[in-house]
């Protein structure tokens, strides 16, 4: 598995993307707003990982349930896989914990699921596959 | 800038390598004890960015710290960088906060130093050059 992006929670996009250009010495590259999700992103080429800022687009929005409980910070590790059904079938059998049944649509033309912290060392990991 | 690991903070090692093994679908391919910081770590490759796995030596250890406060879970984002002192000098300048002023010796022959979260949305920023 490859780490695909880093997602981060943060309070304000505007004012994030200012400081991570910033940091990182270069432009976000695309943003993106997810309605399902209640996000929007911008997307920071870092290597072969991105970087994803997330701004919370309404309060109920995973990010803006996220940020109340912990304030702003890394939100997820995202990892790419080919095929996404037979990984979530190979981690429930190795005893994984899944926040969803079923992979959604995500940023990015991606299919996503979110693994449950309790089962992976307090660490919110995504799957991700490219969508054909 | 390169992401160039993902530092996750976990209370026993031992357990967490099993864990990650299952999830990776492949084995840690370093461990390594950095002295100076007290924390034994355990390196997986993930593609160009790396997961490093950090548990506490002593009670002193900053990671022993996190997880007093936080609890286990993703601890830093590092960075690579060509040249560590031109980094700070050009983030000084653009008004980041550092927490140490010169880099030290980590893990995996690398000189590495850190931003505070304060100036980072949250996020603990380590910035590492490979030592020549």
């Amino acid at each position: 598995m490859k780490l695909e992006h880093i997602g981060i929670a943060v309070k304000n996009l505007g004012a994030s993307d200012l400081l991570f250009e910033k940091l990182l010495g270069k432009k976000s590259y695309k943003n993106e707003t997810v309605e399902r999700e209640g996000v929007t992103t911008s997307f920071y080429n870092t290597g072969e990982s991105k970087i994803e800022l997330l701004e919370a687009d309404n309060s109920e929005s995973p990010i803006a349930k996220f940020i109340d409980k912990k304030n702003e910070g890394i939100h997820h590790l995202a990892f790419g896989v080919e095929n996404i059904l037979d990984e979530i079938k190979r981690l429930k059998k190795e005893g994984f914990q899944f926040i969803s049944e079923e992979p959604k649509e995500g940023a990015d033309n991606k299919l996503v699921v979110f693994l449950h912290p309790k089962s992976t060392n307090g660490v919110l990991v995504e799957l991700c596959q490219e969508k054909a």
